[in-house]
């Protein structure tokens, strides 16, 4: 594809942020980010906001609108877009191709979520649905496959658990994380028991944040930025609604990375860092391999190596990932790929990965009937 | 722009629909307009959900993802787009984009939705604001605007109801309609009194429904049909937040009906027949003249004439229009592009206008201190 660059990135802190607005959070996320790429508000062609639960939560609606107007950004088209935990890198793909459409130049992205404040449970998407109704619940179709990876391929609770002792390790590392304490393999497997084998430590948190990003066509970037970091693969897709549902692992992400390492001209080899779904510890493990980090059933090895941890071989989630970091859902796909673009940018400082070239950024979101909804992969480069 | 051609199209009834849930209507809509195309759903390569309430009313989210599955539509990718009113419209400009875009040549857009059995009060978007908390709730809005145009230009509340009148005559004459009855300008006027000088009869219905399109890439649209229906402009705007508030007209309709005259290479006196967001009727009237059909302040006149009657100088409404067709906020964008569709495709029967050639499409969603915060102007040419 065009190349289009990133050209300005912003966030806020991830964590429970209850003295500021959904509004409040998205415009000093879209701010930062403005100021970082060093543009006019006026600059910006379009718009586009990824928010997950704000409807359902609030009863607010066109939230892009409120946050883009109080910018000074008016006129523009503006879109909401909502697609579970995948809605932010949802909301920066459609901006990817608004620009390859050839109607606008530059575009700003923000993703954005409150969830601590919210009157009602939060354990389900697509609560319309019959499952969770069942008792389907989400941290339910994890522990389902946790159970199935462990069963298949020997993957240990212990396994699970270091994948949180290492996000949490990174998240300590990210002064924007919602955690910042280092965890043991035993503080792990003895929080409190979610869904065999899921102790609470093994799942993420809700949060409050957001994050933007500002996108500019390829021919422009150098009026202003001389480091634009560059995205060289954008890929959205949904799910297979297999039946009987795969458990043990995504045909998505094999088929969708596949698609991303072609777009991008690269091998998951290749990949000097990458931001995970890590919303459960299982996840991780699974995408590694989903990913094409290591071979099938190999994910917890590759984990327990090291391998994944910053001065590992393929460093994963080095912003502390959903489970440290944080997973204020419409922010967080605006937020992985920021990580990534900081860690090739250099400016991760102590969690910095040196040298790093090329980054890759995964995100999934709902599910029905065992299957996915909604995945994104970005691939990024220097 | 590249033309794009609209070769399927297919809705439910508007109107209370108790016994079919969510994705029952998308689903239908869907396969009425695969079947209308005389595609496969394997052909799809995207698909689009516009959707403005049920994350708010039900706790629904990933729609799209859940009518499209049974669809046997997998893997692809599926976005959903919330706008308010525009949340159809807003999913069409997505979807024309994304094939301008050159990721994809054939994309499937389903506009839903089911308010009638909602749990909440539905006079207000953007319920998180401090606006709806003040008493500032849509009828309002509408309300001040009624006031300040009747103020200024002289039109009379006749004239208001005449709108109503005129579109459910339009109504009685399409099935699909929510409303078949024929009204008396009496009857609209001694209607309960919502919000003064709008009537309840002033005001269009909630509603349930669905309404799906395909679009194909130009130079492929031969390969499906014949008569394809082309799209030559696709313009997508957020308010210009005026303050204060401008109430006697819309700026935006007079700035986004230019840009989209421009982009299709025509003017308003080309316009054959046209969709216009008739929430309220006053709304119709100020659009008539936003959109260049009349001077400002000459809508009421138009209206009087006849001249935007099915017969007259430039039909309006010719489905029924909101007041009368019905308005299932997700699904109202897509079934306005549908009307213009069959008008142009000579498929109305009753209502057809003769020798349509080029249609109009208008639609605004929104409203935040007295602004809208967004609007769509689509053209289609035969």
């Amino acid at each position: 594809m065009e190349k289009l660059g990133i050209i300005g990135i912003g966030m806020t802190k991830f964590g429970k942020l209850s003295n500021e607005s959904l509004i409040d959070l998205g415009r000093k996320a879209c701010l930062s980010a403005i100021h970082d790429a060093g543009i006019s508000p006026l600059h910006v062609d379009a718009a586009y906001c990824g928010n997950g639960l704000a409807s359902q939560l609030f009863g607010a609606s066109t939230i892009g609108q409120s946050i883009f107007w109080e910018l000074g950004l008016k006129g523009i088209p503006v879109i909401n877009v909502e697609n579970a935990c995948t809605s932010g890198s949802t909301a920066f793909h459609e901006a990817c191709l608004s620009i390859l459409a050839g109607v606008h130049d530059i575009v700003l992205v923000v993703g954005v979520e409150k969830m601590y404040e919210a009157q009602v449970g939060m354990l389900s998407s697509g609560t319309a649905e019959i499952e969770p109704g069942l008792g389907f619940l989400v941290p339910v179709t994890f522990a389902l496959r946790a159970k199935a990876h462990m069963d298949k391929y020997g993957t240990t609770p212990e396994q699970l658990a270091m994948v949180a002792v290492k996000n949490h390790y990174h998240g300590s590392l990210n002064p924007l994380a919602q955690y910042q304490n280092i965890l043991t393999v035993d503080e792990v497997l003895q929080s409190p028991m979610i869904v065999d084998p899921l102790t609470r430590l093994n799942c993420c948190p809700i949060g409050d944040g957001a994050a933007a990003i500002i996108i500019c066509r390829g021919n422009m970037v150098a009026r202003f930025t001389s480091s634009p970091i560059w995205v060289i693969a954008s890929i959205l897709g949904s799910g297979l609604y297999n039946n009987p549902p795969i458990l043990e692992h995504w045909v998505l992400d094999y088929e969708k990375s596949k698609k991303a390492y072609e777009q991008a001209g690269c091998g998951p080899d290749d990949i000097d860092v990458a931001e995970i779904h890590d919303a459960f510890t299982i996840a991780e493990i699974m995408h590694y391999e989903g990913l094409g980090f290591c071979a099938e059933g190999e994910g917890g090895l590759l984990l327990e190596s090291g391998g994944t941890t910053i001065g590992g071989r393929i460093p994963v989630n080095t912003s502390g990932g959903l489970l440290a970091k944080g997973h204020p859902v419409g922010a967080t796909g605006v937020a992985q790929l920021i990580e990534i673009t900081m860690q090739l940018r250099g400016q991760c400082g102590k969690r910095q990965v040196k040298g790093a070239q090329l980054g890759l950024a995964h995100c999934m979101g709902g599910d029905k009937h065992g299957d996915t909804k909604s995945i994104t992969i970005h691939i990024l480069a220097k």
